[in-house]
């Protein structure tokens, strides 16, 4: 199959990311503020480790959101945070079209997201249900993963 | 409050970001491109560890500058890196307006950054200050910062 | 189960770890060094980006070798990188004991390692298996890997 | 004041450090493994980001404990991560004595972490005291940290 | 010399970037799709460690293509690793023009790649040659590069 | 020839490694440490990101020193971060012996350092004399690079 031929349908739109270097502020007051921007909407936010000026350890903020939201989300970075400034440019998006399905297994109910691309199909076990399960079990992680897979049939899963 | 009724007023420009990725120099050859490129004008400059084919443990440089410097900065780039490209985006940027005050402490005279954004200020001890008041006075940066922080009046800064 | 009270039974021996800071050779030219000290029978390799003096972007190597191989392994890592020093110390090391399995899927045959600890057992696909399986069929890893834990029995896997 | 001659008084222990390499399990599933074992007695635990054979971005995790607690701490990594080892050392720990101090501030009230070692004396108001009256009273932990810096006294705080 | 009054004469084209956030994949299964993207087509692909909500330590992969293989190379992505997503934009890039020249050595007869930008000349032994060379004759990269070195013309490398 | 049989003369010492996790001091106020260590007789210093508890994306701060100077180091590492605790261990050390030649260039006289073991002899150009003439000369470093090693002469280097 040549790779120019493929016909796909999918989801796409268009984020905002927004950036911001931390250089005067500890790792422990940053820390919270990836939790606080989930919780207000962000899309996604993420640290990377960089080396700048004057030989400084410091840390990238990185934030993706709804360009709905650039002016608020960009108020919660300069409240939050000792930036002074915040940068951003639009991105677009790829998106797998998803759908879920319950799974159960002996560590009860797991539901499993089911992702497509073209002749793509992917699973992912959720996370949190996997991880309550583990808990409520007292079983490692990979145990429930296990389970959910060898509970999973192997096609037809839509 | 709900989020999307906050009105802001701010200062905002645009700026130009450059990327190089460097696998053919060593650190002690690349290191001091940063201060080279900062005293040229360079609004920021930082390294990032990334990991590229065969298993190579590089250095991504990014360096944000005013759109108008562009020829000259990329110029700089290519004759004190290794790399023999250099990859451009603009982004825009929302800035803090800024102005100073002086605090006086047991230290000496101590500029404090003070900037604003709707209804948020925020300060910041200049850290060049800080750091030739703790080299002079042969104390722990923290010293001189917390000397600050009590100088300072806990309202009406600006 | 109060943790104190957990009885193992395992395996254990003696490791000689390495290491040396690079700063003054290209990530293209240091990149080769992981395959040849892992061809000579190093145990394990791996390089972790640091900043040192000077705003250096650099590497630290850190080889795991058996005692015994000291000697010839510090003479590879200061021929094949610009280091001129390479530090060590002793450390020790709890292993699970393992044996493996063979798994038939509809991607073919593939070794599962089966590793045990105290009322622990896990199991782990040969990644080796699993990489030419998905390639020899055009298929994602994940697919091979799904197949392989579908596959197994739950339980009972020694 | 020549380095040598300086006299210190100090306590010190004996730590166990325990390390393995992940290259076999997601970030999803490792994340919540520092906090188990943060749970269950580590003084501390963190990744590092590596970068091993076959070009796998994989991480390192350290976990520094009590060497009593080595066997019970083991089974946990051995359980909860998908290494099939764990190495360890002995290290030695200089630790300044600390006690603490309570400071009123307009956000209530907060403790502050005293530490002393020769003639040193630093200051740390307790994270998560801040973070606590932060959230309770929507400022930024930055508002509390300066709050608490203006209501310490500048001398004699012991 | 000023700057702003350099007359550049260079190369220039648009390329696409892609990224994805990796967190619910392991490093050993994400590893070979940097190989496979540029056996793809690529321009270059590479990891950076970044640490997610929820304290994942994960690993953002970025592809830099032609805007033709946008298609194509976002189903390698969907199908090769575990993200439901490919964010993208478009970047510029300013490319030093380069041709070849042979140089003889002991080691045998290496390529070296001649960059020229403005003013600037730059040179670089191809290093596939170089660490073919080293390999053939025993001897560490470095030996075969000094040879190189040593085997150009000072001047009038074009 | 077979590893094991080489017969190696070197130099070998033992160093005391001191190591400081830091989550609760600005990437700006922790920089300066490493000039200030490297100044009062550190035989290397560096900082590698880590990933704490609670999301914390902080610095691990590791310095090499003679066994003699703990007392003094660990002295500085208190005063000048915000560590309370200072872990230590000691690590043997194979060291190249190593001497100096000079070498005449068009940029002026380079020292070039000479390092032997075994049967293996490192060239390594100065990097302070060749960052002081390429400034001299308003050149890129790796233009004095590439004059050294073309001033070399090709064997006999001792
Ligand atoms: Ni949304
Ligand atoms: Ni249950
Ligand atoms: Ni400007
Ligand atoms: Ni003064
Ligand atoms: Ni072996
Ligand atoms: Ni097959
Ligand atoms: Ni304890
Ligand atoms: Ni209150
Ligand atoms: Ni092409
Ligand atoms: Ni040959
Ligand atoms: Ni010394
Ligand atoms: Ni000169």
């Amino acid at each position: 199959k040549k790779l120019s031929q493929q016909v796909v349908k999918t989801d796409a739109d268009q984020i905002l990311v927004l950036e911001a270097n931390i250089d005067d502020q500890s790792a422990e007051s940053l820390a919270p503020v990836l939790d606080l921007l989930m919780d207000n909407g962000a899309l996604d936010a993420f640290f990377s480790p960089i080396q700048m000026k004057k030989n400084r350890p410091a840390i990238k903020l990185t934030v993706m959101i709804h360009p709905a939201d650039q002016q608020a989300m960009t108020y919660l970075i300069l409240k939050h945070t000792a930036t002074v400034g915040v940068r951003y440019q639009t991105m677009g998006r790829t998106i797998m079209p998803r759908h879920f399905i319950t799974v159960a297994t002996r560590f009860g109910d797991i539901r499993v997201k089911i992702v497509n691309y073209d002749d793509l199909e992917k699973y992912s076990p959720e996370f949190d249900d996997c991880l309550a399960a583990a808990k409520a079990h007292d079983v490692a992680l990979n145990q429930v993963y296990l389970a959910v897979y060898q509970s999973m049939p192997e096609s037809g899963l839509s």
